[in-house]
């Protein structure tokens, strides 16, 4: 089948989106009549779908709320594309802030009404030489790592397959069933795992122990991987130098938590892919699958129904 | 003349430093007997140099006050290396945590207590497409420009000779004396350029007038460099987004300065190159020129006594 194919874009008609279909060399058409559908809207709502469609592009790179609908089951011949990477690069910005604030040791700068140079020396420790735990190698970790590479840190990788990553700073890739060991010869954590059934309570009382008096943990993926019980005994123990976390568990984190009052938690209540930066950057992804849907390529970002994210 | 150069280090024997020294296949001797010296201190107590001496390395890396003490002056048969680029890698990591925190707005989630999403969402910004002004294109400033490729920021770098800088990510370098194109064209400036009666208020009220009202202006040069009541103005107007200041003037910032209270800036009090990470720094850029000058070839971080830097 060649020509332009048809694609429907709902419930919200963005112009940015719409053109990046336009542009990508499809057409703009009703559900009806398309051969695939861009939903830029969560599972509540979400349509039932023709026998013409063949694949749904949604909006969000985490998709367990469609899992917990059963939108996956109910379309089992429908190929589902993420925004998995999409918002990797605003994300992985996110998470290099939140990783240099913690190391060099500046929400205590941003407190201080006064000089206190000589008190604040010792804390201030650096990326170069030190060993960070990548612990996800997708979209976000690929830009954590590349972000990483000038500050001259070195990289453990933690994916699903343990595939070495090719980049001059991975030191090693390991595999999700070896995570064990990457504790002990970790600097600093960056969590950017996908939230399955499997990574709940990733890093709990046990992880944190083999961490370091100055390792920072960084979590950008999702508030449950972390246990945050054991994490705030952590902070509290000084057992780690601090948290930057994106997202939380529970989340939002309500008034008067105590990671609200710990001084070496940075919080950014998952906002490191903030809504105007959000819908360029969905724009771009989609039509790039949209090139490739229309060439019949692999499209980016595969949902995979059994694995679970 | 051929074999192990005798070079003297005082008035503080380091063992890094030492070790370094002798590394690089030179031998340690009293100053007398020394071809060069290693002078880990400041101006106050510089020996009177036998005619024996060629060389000094100084320990840091802005000069000021050995000009101020007119040390120059007094040798002016002796090449004098400072410790330029030797500090440069953790100064950069300090500058892009400065930049970087302003940048996605971290000063206020830090002293945040509750979930604030919706209202911080608007106030994130982003490095991807952003412009870059590196004013001053040494150790530091290319530093910087490595690190921020990754980012995905643009640079337009300001040098005294405007050389173009070969980097991916340079869109421009213009030479020192039309800086003035610059500051329309930037949404953030880093200042790393050395401190010269040329560089004085080199950014006043004129300068932040142009730059843009989400723009940070970060400081890990010399506080002279900027107009610190200018700054503050701006800073108060909103004129600029906010000052990431390593350095301040006056030096240290008194206890009820303005800039303390302003909620948009973050001051590390000139301690971007703390002392536990300096010695291993300054001991590499030691061994490097040893081995330089053991082969007389040209020495990294030559003073320029003329340029005044």
């Amino acid at each position: 089948m060649t020509g332009a194919p048809r694609i429907a874009l709902a419930p919200i008609t963005d112009d940015l989106v719409a053109q990046a279909i336009t542009g990508a060399g499809a057409q703009l058409a009703e559900l009806g009549e398309a051969r695939a559908l861009v939903w830029d809207g969560g599972p509540n709502g979400f349509p039932d779908l023709p026998a013409s469609i063949e694949w749904v592009q949604l909006y969000s790179a985490g998709v367990e709320e469609f899992f917990a609908a059963g939108i996956f089951e109910r379309c089992p011949n429908v190929v589902f594309t993420s925004a998995a990477g999409a918002f990797a690069k605003s994300v992985a910005e996110g998470t290099m802030a939140l990783l240099l604030a913690g190391v060099r040791y500046l929400p205590e700068h941003i407190r201080a009404h006064s000089w206190r140079q000589g008190e604040f020396f010792p804390h201030i420790g650096t990326l170069r030489g030190a060993t960070v735990a990548v612990v996800g190698a997708g979209g976000i970790g690929r830009e954590v790592i590349a972000m990483l590479e000038p500050f001259g840190a070195r990289v453990i990788a933690v994916s699903r397959s343990g595939r070495p990553i090719e980049a001059p700073n991975v030191a090693d890739t390991i595999p999700a069933e070896r995570l064990s060991e990457v504790w002990a010869r970790a600097d600093h954590v960056v969590v950017a795992a996908p939230a399955t059934d499997g990574t709940r309570h990733l890093i709990g009382k046990d992880e944190l122990a083999q961490l370091k008096p100055h390792s920072w943990v960084v979590n950008v993926a999702r508030g449950s991987l972390i246990d945050t019980e054991a994490l705030v005994a952590a902070l509290r123990q000084g057992a780690i130098g601090g948290a930057g976390l994106d997202v939380t568990d529970p989340e939002p984190l309500p008034d008067g938590h105590p990671l609200w009052d710990l001084p070496n938690v940075i919080i950014t209540p998952h906002d490191s892919n903030p809504p105007q930066l959000r819908t360029a950057a969905f724009a771009e992804h989609v039509a790039e699958n949209v090139r490739r849907f229309a060439q019949g390529r692999e499209l980016i970002a595969r949902i995979d129904p059994a694995a679970g994210y």
